[in-house]
């Protein structure tokens, strides 16, 4: 098919890819107007600025995905209730009216069970872009960040989710809380740290004592002098174990996970899942969103050229 | 024995009570200039102001407790390692030099168990406070706040402690968190809300899904339009489940609970308790204070009037 352009567009963060034949990358652009930013500065001027950075042809249509599609973003794209089918996505793209180039938004997934709400806007992509992997079988397909996200597929049809809130309670409390005392100039840290190993096993283990393991991260600064890395490493790995001990029972054990992610969440992830004796394979998160964005291109307008042919 | 003063001095927060015959309350006098206020106007000034609110004598002994004793205080009163006796804390009080009344302030307690590090300053004379409820049985002392402290005592001695974040996490997620928007404009609610003990009762039970259950208070604001109070309510219910959850495990099962609190935390906390089938007797938090400063100030001044008779 003739070229398209690719954009997932979240609360911060704005990525766009010019495609060509056989899927071909021909640009990319990328910057931090995000949602936050394009809602003060203009959606389409924001595009506009970007699609000229790659070139892009004035035909080329646009799919996008993520928080572009919320209510507060450029025009809302609503949700499809779990369970659905990854195929079904594409079909409920909403178009962005008064443009000269066909643009739309792909919608998010809503899960409405008032026990277990949830919601999901530019994961969906994700997992369309991960179709090929998951095969025909039962698989969790972890996704972490800011609100990880874990979702139970089988034979590519999404039966739930479930949301944790690690990527950002780790922000706010080492930010906020008592223990940005504990962990000011930390150093950095990888998945190999054996600070942040030991605290994954100890939370994952007892999940219970969650808020009482965060206060001994302070207390072992006052009686043991643990270091700012050692202490941020702890913290890391107390979050990560504590959605991994409620993640991984969302499912019968040795179900397979796919981890879509990439940088330093990739390598914690993975460190993770090897100390808890988990299988699993890695996706590049980006190249998930990209291909899934390339997928929903396909469906919206190899199907639009098939009927002008 | 002759009129002496008892000092609460927290990190936001200053008490002060004139003691007379029999424990009897002469005077009391509070304000917000606790340590972090101190540190900047000098701890002497604001020490003598509520001396002089009260009218106390100019030889009245005064015996404080809390950070006023911490490294940042006044002056460092250090710590009792656990395992302690109750009566040994006022033993290790510290005084305050270059005074012209004798000042004294009460040590903490600290655990020194690299893997349960735990530290409190201030809790230990509300324990001392509760000695005679204790009776010489083996109980739980809950002691709810930013910091939650849950205590072993068997025997009048302190086998450990627990420390839980709750409060503060509390605080931090409801307004530094995407869940500021849930819970703003929340009207208020007590232990009797139905929104808070079902949130109590799940996070519980289930205390591996925390995080995901915090996620959750969002998408029943998107999906079912919860309202800001029923989201404050959750959000503290799912909060003290998740302390419950671990708190209640470190002791043998149907250990009875003394719980030291008083406004809010005491409706909620005793809601709790009643919820989960918890039996538990409740002490006035001040009250407890109080008490705990005046059990130090005979041991420490009817000794000297003994022996100097």
């Amino acid at each position: 098919m003739a070229h398209y352009v690719a954009v997932d567009w979240g609360t911060t963060s704005f990525r766009l890819w010019l495609i060509g034949d056989e899927g071909a990358i021909l640009g990319e652009s990328r910057s931090r107007e995000g949602m936050t930013t394009a809602r003060e500065t203009g959606f389409t001027s924001v595009l506009d600025k970007h699609l000229a950075d790659v070139g892009a042809p004035a035909d080329a249509p646009v799919i996008m995905c993520g928080m572009v599609g919320a209510k507060q973003g450029w025009v809302e794209a609503g949700y499809i209730d779990v369970p659905a089918k990854l195929s079904d996505i594409s079909g409920k793209a909403v178009s962005v009216p008064g443009q000269t180039r066909d643009i739309r938004i792909l919608p998010g997934l809503a899960q409405r069970d008032v026990n277990a709400a949830d919601v999901m806007r530019g994961e969906e992509t994700q997992l369309l872009g991960c179709a090929e992997s998951m095969k025909n079988s039962d698989c969790l397909i972890a996704m972490p960040g800011t609100h990880s996200k874990w979702v139970r597929v089988v034979r590519h049809e999404v039966l739930g989710f479930s949301t944790f809130m690690t990527g950002e309670l780790f922000d706010v409390i080492s930010r906020q809380s008592i223990l940005q005392h504990a962990v000011k100039d930390a150093a950095g840290f990888d998945g190999g740290h054996p600070a942040f190993l030991a605290a994954l096993h100890t939370s994952y283990k007892e999940p219970e004592l969650a808020t009482n393991r965060l206060f001994s991260i302070r207390a072992r600064g006052l009686l043991f002098s643990l270091s700012p890395t050692d202490a941020e490493a702890t913290l890391s790995g107390m979050m990560i174990g504590l959605e991994l001990a409620g993640a991984l029972k969302q499912a019968p054990k040795d179900t397979p996970v796919i981890l879509v992610a990439s940088g330093k969440l990739r390598g914690l992830y993975e460190a993770a899942f090897h100390r808890l004796g988990v299988t699993s394979t890695t996706i590049d998160a980006d190249d998930a969103v990209r291909r899934g964005l390339s997928q929903a291109a396909r469906d919206i307008w190899q199907q639009d050229e098939g009927s002008r042919a």
